[in-house]
């Protein structure tokens, strides 16, 4: 039997876990077990900072339910839900980029026609919103399903208002024979991801504000296309340069347009990616 | 404003979190946001391996209670706890050497004076515990605190009994004038950690399996000395070579010694290690 220490200790992990039969299980559990214990052993992690750790994971699945998923947010405020978008949208020039996914999607919202209005009662400033959906050779892409979602002026989404009892800013519609998609929404607003749970202390304790520029979210489906996952930013927003989530990139930011009556027009064409390039 | 991709990202993280006012946890967010994109690159984490972990850290925080630790369940089976506490108890030659905490340990167990039965009623062969407790040079460490908790006969402890009213197998003594210390209790057994949640999973899709060697686990205070927190492992107990959460310690091994009336008799000296040392 071998006496344990901080040096033989990962061998000896690792070997326990050589027998597991999925290979990529095998795989992601050896390079885990390799990288956490490198961060134990880089910083000395003392057994107080260790039952700290353990209370933070704690105290964040606790705060985690259907509508609040702090784990995301954990994830997304250091920087790992970027990275993972980044190491798997490598897409041919052209087509839309990939964002985060975060933590305010909810399935099965509502079913709207073309033109109607997504914002459904959400306080804001009116917008219309229309493109075309097309794929990287340029054909439309009809029935395109379109979800999107967005807070309200007050940079709450319907998922935190919990006195509402239908869906607000959230919705799901699909694109015409001419791949084209209109609706009605609102402007959207700066918000700061909920601060009030162990991430906003995390983000307080390192100096850092919760807040995420402008952006409304789209989630589009096609056959025959990688689902894209993206939002659309407002460039003149302020945090673009300091998103809490780090998913700002350039070719997503993009003017609402003030028009004569005061409401706002923004208009974005989606390139997709055939799923089997 | 700079698109992050997969290779500057980890930069622009690191410089975000570079104002943290606390030097240490400065010093520990950093390499754990490198280790953490490190093994997402390493890996090159899919998104739905992804969503799966978030899902999974998830449950364990569900789980988790204040009977039910899984994120020490997580820590203890990655090895990250015995890694933890190999860092930290670098003791000098000749202190009882530590190991893991472990998740059953309950603050404000009933007081025993010595010869006191502490297994309170769980199920077990009686044994008899005795030993001393002694600084590095030899002194007796007078009225020490002498915490222990172990499981019963079918290998669970008090806080995994929901129907019992009063703790069994766990109690706190103190040293006598010569710092010794006897007491009555069961022998131990081996038992399984709890595997009817995430971790048990992760063991069982691994090829793990859930079981660790008989123990008894002492916590010792004493004024002018470390804590000291550890196990006695039974010599020929099953699973000493596979311990699940790798806590076993030559040292620590010992034999439970059958007595003429079948009952046992455990004997084990602490040296403690002095606190300025
Ligand atoms: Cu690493
Ligand atoms: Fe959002
Ligand atoms: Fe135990």
């Amino acid at each position: 039997m071998l006496d344990l220490n901080k040096d033989n200790i990962t061998q000896v992990v690792l070997e326990r876990f050589a027998n597991t039969p999925d290979p990529r299980l095998k795989e992601i559990m050896s390079s885990l077990i390799q990288h956490l214990h490198g961060f134990a052993r880089d910083v000395k992690l003392t057994e107080q900072e260790w039952a700290q750790a353990i209370d933070f994971l704690t105290r964040v699945g606790h705060i985690t339910d259907d509508k609040r998923q702090e784990f995301i947010l954990l994830s997304d405020t250091l920087g790992l839900s970027m990275l993972t978008v980044a190491i798997n949208n490598d897409k041919p020039e052209g087509c839309t980029e990939s964002t985060v996914f975060g933590p305010f999607y909810v399935s099965n919202a509502p079913e709207y026609a073309l033109g109607d209005d997504v914002a459904n009662g959400a306080n804001g400033t009116p917008c219309f919103v229309k493109g075309s959906v097309k794929g990287l050779d340029g054909e439309p892409v009809a029935g395109a399903s379109i979800e999107v979602w967005q807070s309200d002026d007050d940079g709450s989404y319907d998922v935190q208002k919990p006195h509402l009892d239908s869906m607000q800013g959230r919705g799901v519609l699909h694109t015409d024979s001419e791949g084209n998609y209109y609706f009605r929404s609102i402007v959207a607003v700066p918000y700061p991801i909920p601060d009030d749970g162990p991430v906003g202390q995390m983000l307080n304790l390192t100096n850092n504000h919760p807040w995420r520029p402008a952006h409304l979210h789209f989630m589009i489906k096609a056959d025959g296309y990688e689902t894209l996952v993206t939002h659309v930013f407002r460039r003149d927003s302020r945090y673009l340069d300091s998103d809490v989530v780090f998913g700002v990139r350039k070719s997503l930011v993009v003017d609402w347009v003030e028009q004569a009556d005061g409401t706002y027009l923004l208009e974005y064409d989606f390139v997709l990616n055939p799923s089997n390039s």
